[in-house]
């Protein structure tokens, strides 16, 4: 099959009906990225915190990133990887990072659990904390700490925005999930994101990729990037969601698009105004009077 | 297994892990009628319409409403069957229902396409009147006639409500299809019921009833019920809908009340003031100068 450019087709894109060679699959790619953050975003001295786990999501749209920000006058990148420290998993990941920021030429600031909180995560599962501070899952806990160091940190490196690398799977994942669990408080709160002092603005390039063709992206531009996933992930329900979602895209493609759409035009009928507070330890914002991580700081402190 | 009132149990209802007895079961059903009804609805001098197709849902609806209203003073429960005209399927439906009227003392007004819009929908098929009127399946021009068609008639009989026999499956797919296909105007209207002059207020006893708890029910209280689909019926993406929530429902069971109690959570934060007009020429509530039913027939008149 013909791309439309006349080259020969090497990827059919099933919800657009198009058959894409690789240049244009990429030009593809980084339009819908660039369409996402918009001028708003890219302009002159801006800087941008990237949020990079060392996974094909991060480090493509790190690249991405990089690419967009090439020619912009006075643009600055640097990038942020959390090392929450899980033995035989970070530390390869680390390298994939490491390499990468070095081909790329991109600034990396590496933010340390152990030096943060006092404890690597591993440290927190293996002492049952989690238990002590009635938290169910590895993730639970790790989601919560990660979201606020990049957070801590792209504050005072002075960025105007932390990028983060969820993809159209991710989200329509989470939005069905919120859903189908009836959680209108995350239904909300996903789709509207704190802004004010003390929060970085958060924003999402890879918004409009499905999940396949960011791994293609990844590939054709010969990123290499940690495969197996954490070895605390239990992703069963998302997993679930997933299969679900590729039910549903295979039936109708393109309806993760429609997930998403619908679910941004929902939240323009939605209005909540929440409070935000900052936290009295931190200063982070937050809805009560200390925020999440500062709370379960003291209360490890007193194990 | 042993249900709690000591009997043997014949059912195990797994998302509230309780194993019931036939009479235990039925009350569950009838229970979960009530409340969903309300005591604003189950009251003296109450007048109730209810829409009958001859299905297990709505003679299992007509079957509990008529035990919760019997001994209600000056309570009046009357069916109406929308026989659309189908050749080979609704004679059989009327015969279930005239059966199921008599037996119960139920009043019965049969309503015809052909008496009230000229036309049966089987001659609209044949005669390729979708088309014309550039409606893509029967289903969307027989589901607005019939709803119609029952709320003219229960304004006709004096009627406060309107009863109809969705089951918590049908709400379920109905929710999840709307946000899947990023339908936000039928997010909005499906839950929030017009009210107001011209328009009887609908009212859904099966609500909280799963569709197998409901076909339990008919088959244990005897009911006989036409069981072949419509012949028009093309259920393809209801019916993914159904396999999907299946799935969710295996996953996590009470899935399926948890999505319709986020749905109805969601209602509340959504304000969406739309001006209700009223049809020119039948008085129907609308929000154009002429309902759709009324242009519909217009331009068949036209044809």
């Amino acid at each position: 099959m013909i791309c439309s450019c006349g080259n020969e087709a090497f990827y059919y894109q099933r919800y657009s009906n198009k058959y894409l060679c690789k240049e244009c699959f990429k030009k593809d790619v980084e339009k819908r990225a660039k369409k996402v953050l918009g001028k708003e975003v890219i302009r002159n001295d801006v800087k941008i915190g990237i949020g990079i786990s060392g996974g094909k999501d991060s480090l493509a749209m790190a690249y991405i990133l990089k690419k967009l920000f090439n020619h912009i006058p006075n643009a600055e990148l640097i990038c942020f990887f959390v090392d929450e420290g899980i033995e035989g998993f970070r530390e390869k990941a680390k390298e994939y990072i490491k390499d990468f920021c070095k081909e790329q030429g991109l600034e990396l600031k590496v933010i340390k659990f152990r030096d943060e909180i006092g404890h690597t995560l591993d440290e927190i599962v293996k002492n049952n904390y989690l238990t002590k501070l009635n938290i169910g899952k590895p993730c639970s806990f790790c989601g919560v700490v990660r979201r606020y160091l990049l957070n801590k940190y792209a504050l005072k490196e002075g960025c105007d925005y932390l990028a983060i690398g969820h993809n159209l799977d991710d989200f329509c994942q989470t939005i069905l999930m919120n859903y189908v669990e009836g959680n209108i408080k995350n239904i909300i709160q996903f789709g509207k994101e704190f802004e004010g002092e003390g929060f970085v603005k958060r924003i999402k390039p890879l918004k409009l990729i499905p999940e396949d063709e960011v791994r293609l992206y990844a590939d054709i531009v010969n990123i290499k990037y940690q495969k197996e996933p954490c070895p605390y992930s239990s992703l069963s329900y998302r997993h679930r969601m997933k299969k679900v979602i590729e039910v549903l895209e295979e039936d109708k493609p393109g309806v993760k698009f429609s997930i998403l759409r619908g679910y941004e035009k929902l939240l323009k009928y939605i209005d909540v105004k929440e409070e935000v507070k900052k936290c009295k330890i931190c200063g982070y914002p937050c809805s009560g009077d200390i925020c999440k991580v500062c709370s379960w700081l003291i209360k490890l402190k007193e194990i």
